[in-house]
């Protein structure tokens, strides 16, 4: 126990309402977990909604060198707000307070707490988009976003959370507030500290706010659904669409057992016999986008898929992307225990991926859908299993390492967007190799000397091996 | 000295070939400036063509603690590959022999020596682009736009290097081969390392080769160059055009002295009595843009612009463009030492920019030329003076301080697309405080503890002021 009394009236003494400070045991347990795997519980639960009660927390945890791990909503997939070595978690969610469009500048300046699709609504009343859309954009904060640097189906068109950055307030691990970074899209002055500390997963500094980029919103959108016999088709129709100069805003991929699991679930009358369906969606001037789709159409069936509908309206366009956002809904009622992975392969590679991920299904005999954000390479594969059974989930276990393997042996890496927190640390030396490891470590090193800021992420501990347990 | 014969001795017993190690001063005193101020002679010139080359260079580097200045083809605008303190010039410029395409993962993979422009051209062939795309791009070399984060025009829509660099292979500081990133869009595995060392300037690793992002070609562009009596209106018609969800691939402006300069140097028939020039560049699908084109013309005359000229044919393209390019060469002739700055602000504070630039003009008496990146706010403020002159030359010091507050002031930047290298370093406490500046070193010191790479840019040097002199 590293929060004794003495800290917790420190911290009451800087929250301007005791009530944000939580530390009944009940308030405790629903911080211990997120949307990934492991339960631990903080000592403590501050709820600033100011930088200067942030800064102020900080510089408590640095007298105290107690661990601090800074949390939104906590959707994360990779276990990135767990307290794994105790201490106090920062809850951000309150601070909602700034959320300002500066039209005339294409930003949005927000706080830590402000719900990413706020961010996006908000710009659209100005005819401006943020892009970044994880599939939790309705539930988490920009602040998780930040610090995973969130991603999503637009990604192929529009990039992920850091390409959206301009600047930011942090807090470092010593206490003192400095902003990096700026307003203009150009800013080559020193070292990138902004995209450095996005991604980070909160080890290297505590994000206060943001400034974040705005594009035009496009015009129009259309979405076809496309089906392929043959899986391996479906990836020689991306090739095709993105090399005939077409961008499509999104490129999404269901195999065949997310398309069963979706139709058993919801009886959308999805044909359970094709291997693939891919669901583009493409964004634009009106013109543009209705000659592209004709093209798109015509090169898929080219690589023979097996039909293409085109959605006529809005509300066709709705029911298509239904098929879609049933996918993890649909599987969980399968079994209970969902391990959502998002290896990422250059895209070059998807058809091999796919038939990888069909031999580690078969060789660990686990129940294995794969769907995802295939324009990008960035795929999803998810292991349906229930973790009360401890036999399975050593198969699990086995078949996530060889997910892994199979990712980095293709040329892809261990994350596309839900980061390592602890769920991928283990795995770290074996895509990045020691020295590049060795680089990442210095910098933590010399910003968070005494390992207070989210001690125990990224990082492999010694000899530690990947397991999958609660509690 | 720090290259003694026992160090040449060494440096050659590295490179295949003998006369890729050059030593006569000849051949040093041409290694010793770039396209920025400042002549500084190094003790030696390496050009390695291979990652064996550079690393063991780096490591008789590491071991003899001799200063390492990595080069390209010295087009800097910052002296980033100046030689400030001596020591070894490494000249990547004859290894070019890398550039490989693969198109169906849309990325080139380039060796640093390969020309930017030649990137771009090789990615035509598949129907692809890479969009980066400063003025220099004939010229300079990938590595040097790596190093600096090169800009240029197309910013506005597409970005810049950074945001198309997606993996490196880097040499440390001790000689370590890494690889950073990889071929994946998205990729949250540990840090960004690959976004800290592109805009690094050479001051964090050596880089040896680069995993770049390339795009769908668009099919069409078109230009209009649009007149305006009063430059504030210029800054109007950009917000007008952006706002209403319209995003052209390039906004360029020339002020009433950069195009006096060009119509004494050319005579295009240019009207030398309006405040602004912008030329406005649309790409994308040709329907798309022949009607998005015909809004940005109805906006601009709604905010006041004289005239809207729109380019009929690639022929009447090319000679609007012409207008542009020629900035550069005909404000030379008017006196011939060029002050190319880059100070960047919001968008939104074009029109006040414009005011200050004015001001400080008048108050130094200088000959104060601005054009640039309009869109972006990332505006070239030319000063033309002769370096013969001192007492000019100390006048035009104050002026350039005076820009950069001026942008500090208005929630811009000191660099845009330029990087800082050893010009603009005196001025980086003023943007980044003290502890900002604190946090960027404190990387530089954990990953370069002898400070050998490329020492004495970014940073600036205990009690240094800004000074313009050659020799």
């Amino acid at each position: 126990m590293k929060v004794t009394e003495d800290v917790l009236a420190k911290l009451r003494g800087i929250l301007a309402d005791p009530d944000r400070l939580l530390t009944s045991d009940a308030d405790l347990y629903s911080y211990s977990f997120d949307a990934s795997f492991g339960l631990h519980k903080p000592e403590a639960v501050c709820q600033p909604v100011s930088t200067e009660e942030t800064a102020g927390i900080v510089r408590i945890a640095d007298e105290y060198e107690i661990p601090l791990c800074p949390r939104g909503r906590g959707t994360s997939l990779s276990g990135g707000p767990l307290p794994v070595q105790g201490g106090i978690v920062i809850d951000f969610s309150l601070w909602n307070s700034k959320l300002v469009i500066e039209e005339e500048d294409l930003i949005a300046i927000v706080s830590p707490g402000v719900i990413t699709a706020d961010i996006n609504n908000a710009a659209n009343e100005f005819g401006l988009m943020y892009p970044p859309d994880p599939s939790s954009a309705h539930v988490s904060t920009i602040g998780g976003n930040l610090a995973e640097n969130a991603g999503g189906p637009r990604g192929l068109k529009y990039g992920v959370t850091k390409d959206y950055v301009l600047g930011l307030e942090i807090v470092t691990a010593d206490g003192k507030v400095v902003r990096t970074g700026g307003k203009t899209v150009k800013n080559v002055t020193g070292y990138d500290l902004t995209k450095l500390i996005v991604g980070s997963e909160g080890t290297l500094a505590i994000i206060t706010e943001a400034t974040l980029r705005l594009i035009p919103k496009p015009q129009a959108s259309l979405t076809c659904m496309v089906l392929f016999d043959e899986i391996v088709d479906a990836g020689r129709a991306i090739s095709k669409v993105l090399g005939s100069g077409i961008m499509p805003s999104k490129m999404e991929i269901m195999d065949q057992s997310s398309i069963i699991a979706v139709e058993e679930y919801a009886s959308l009358g999805l044909p359970v016999d094709v291997e693939a369906i891919l669901l583009i969606e493409l964004d634009g001037h009106p013109l543009a986008i209705e000659e592209e789709m004709q093209r798109v159409a015509e090169a898929c069936k080219e690589v023979g898929a097996r039909s293409v509908q085109v959605a006529k309206d809005k509300k066709e366009e709705a029911e298509l992307w239904q098929a879609r956002k049933l996918v993890s809904p649909a599987i969980v009622k399968i079994k209970p225990t969902k391990i959502s992975e998002d290896a990422t392969i250059p895209r070059s590679q998807i058809p091999e991926m796919f038939r990888r991920l069909k031999a580690i299904k078969e060789k660990y005999k686990i129940h294995l859908v794969v769907f995802g954000h295939a324009g990008d390479g960035n795929l999803h594969p998810n292991i349906i299993t229930d973790q009360r059974d401890p036999e399975e989930m050593r198969r699990v276990e086995l078949a996530v390492e060889d997910i892994f393997k199979a990712a980095i042996e293709l040329g892809g890496t261990l994350s596309g967007e839900h980061g390592i927190g602890t769920m991928k640390s283990p795995f770290m030396e074996m895509e990045l190799g020691k020295d590049g490891l060795a680089l990442m470590k210095s910098i933590k090193t010399a910003w968070d000397p005494k390992n207070i800021l989210n001690p125990g992420k990224i990082f492999p501990e010694e000899g530690e091996r990947f397991e999958l347990r609660n509690g």
